[in-house]
């Protein structure tokens, strides 16, 4: 049976999310459907693309991805669908896609007012259009059928992390609910030793393999699930003891002794 | 497979919700489970009624929904099994199935004491009485087993919205997440000028079809996805610059030019 | 089909909880998958074992039930795989399943590199370690393949209730969304008449059956759904009126006309 992922900023306190698998098992009966997120900040189409970066490649082939963060909903802009290698990904055109763009060879403007439904109301795209060209990849429609390729998409403002000889410049994308601090830098980037880390106006000399090996009161850096480095201080929430916040710039110098980058 | 939904006030930081889907899975093998909202606020009949009138309606033919939203747990009160042509609905008879009467020509006042679980305590009828029951539409047993047909189901007290000579009235009936004021007004009553509304000592003058049409720094009605009319400021929190609020009255006067409904 | 029940503390704001339905949905195609918590504040191992224990229950025979909550992740702390005669249970091994120990001959200590994702990062065993060693069994894989047994988990350091010649000695293990009390007291241990219970700086003489039988504005015990005492007020959040909060210790006094325990 086919798999849907729906990712969203409605929130879990309204019939939103119900509306959109309503409409799912309607048109493609057996669906298994898994929320991948549904907290997203209202409009935060940056922090939704991260998110479906991080869990997309967990899914079996096949999977279908629907993003909804959809702030120009009613707007002009496009219905964008991805297709990679192994899963197809469904999302305004407006950056929210821009990490998967790497892996999918194919992008399509989707268009099928044969599918859309009536509303009411035009406020509610996922309902009324995302959800039936979802359904109709569910039920094996080929890509091609949903619009024709187009190489112009939407991409986000939001530089990417850059390595320079002076040192490395990233930022933090994402506070989790531990208050671990999030980066974009990928952990490769990080040579053995040679460096300090400036974050929120504090320092971090230390890399560890896991939380359990972080020195208590200490902050270090490792290695997190996405695979870029994390800031952690152990059993304490770092982001509220370091006043730090998504968005806030991770500058890595190599140190006076001169290591640079492998 | 059968479909479930599921709507209550429990939240999401405790067992409740699984339990329930627990003893579904038990009695109803393969049941399809589908969250509908659990973040209603404790005891607030009226919204989940309201939640439930607009997902309903997405899900395919044969779908239960069960709500349980149910201060009265314990007491007298009935369990209440409305029948409608396509889906069958499950509440405590306090007033919850309301917007759904006009759908469902049989009402029933379930009473199944064979079926119900004993416990432990007398406090969680959601498990013990109303998943069970639940089960058993979801195996195929006929509505009318279930209890006999009532007339005089409890209705809940909010007054409907009115047309008038003067005007239309009506009410904030949900604030959503993005501060969208969404009233019980059906938006076709809405003439197409000659209107001014008044919502918590704002005016309102435009209507338009969807968020992107919205000027900057002015609200707008609109037709939202229930139907009726939704009151938004692009990109903003409407409910946070007004301090709106559920339950505020909405006035739709016809202005000087004197245009009336249609 | 087989069903998993997923009980974290990753919360739903973040792709975690998806990220190891994916890996699930991949290792075990079919996997029914339910979530039961996950909201569990981070590292509250215990309240993980209550909630646990008072929904896995309800599940159907066969049903695998996943706890992660994990504040040794990355440390040399166990993987435990507990086997009842109707349920498996995986979870670190770090007190969590202390309340399903009495149900579970067997204790394993799970270890299955050869199934272990490689990361990246040494931080989600969640994803990485659990999911696959849940999988396994989700497949039909023997608990005894896991792992060898063991006869020495860790257990949580928390009192058990405790029946005197004075009285009742217990604590309050939940507020719940509705403000009531839950005690880890089992409700037979109270005798028809005779005491006098003191929570949080209050009195409570009153025994009802269900919430609808508390007189206004008076606080009551009655049985709850765990078949453990709980201490309610109708219709309002007794946690908050009394400042009652988890942890706290609930006294039961015999009273002066010296009833004792049946």
């Amino acid at each position: 049976m086919p798999i849907l992922t729906l990712l969203t900023d409605f929130g879990l306190d309204d019939y939103y999310v119900a509306a959109v698998k309503g409409v799912i098992l309607s048109l493609a009966p057996g669906t298994i459907l898994v929320d991948l997120c549904h907290s997203v900040p209202p409009g935060d189409v940056e922090l939704a693309g991260h998110l479906l970066a991080a869990a997309a490649p967990r899914f079996p082939p096949g999977t279908v991805h629907l993003a909804v963060v959809d702030p120009g909903v009613g707007s002009a802009r496009r219905l964008l669908l991805a297709e990679g290698a192994e899963a197809c990904y469904l999302a305004p055109d407006n950056g929210l896609l821009t990490p998967l763009f790497p892996a999918c060879p194919t992008l399509r403007a989707a268009d099928r007012p044969d599918l859309y439904l009536p509303g009411p109301g035009q406020t509610f795209h996922g309902r009324d259009r995302f959800a039936p060209l979802a359904a109709a990849l569910l039920r094996g429609e080929p890509p091609a059928s949903l619009g024709p390729a187009i190489s112009d998409p939407v991409r986000w403002a939001a530089p990417p992390p850059r390595r320079e000889t002076s040192g490395i410049t990233g930022r933090i994308v994402q506070v989790d609910r531990f208050g671990n601090l999030i980066t974009d830098i990928p952990s490769a980037w990080l040579p053995g030793s040679g460096w300090i880390a400036r974050i929120a106006g504090n320092e971090v000399r230390r890399r560890v393999a896991c939380y359990a090996e972080i020195p208590a009161g200490e902050a270090a850096l490792l290695e997190g699930s996405r695979g870029t480095l994390e800031v952690s201080l152990r059993g304490a929430d770092l982001a509220r003891h370091w006043h730090a916040a998504r968005g806030m710039p991770v500058r890595i110098f190599w140190n006076k002794e001169g290591c640079g980058p492998e």
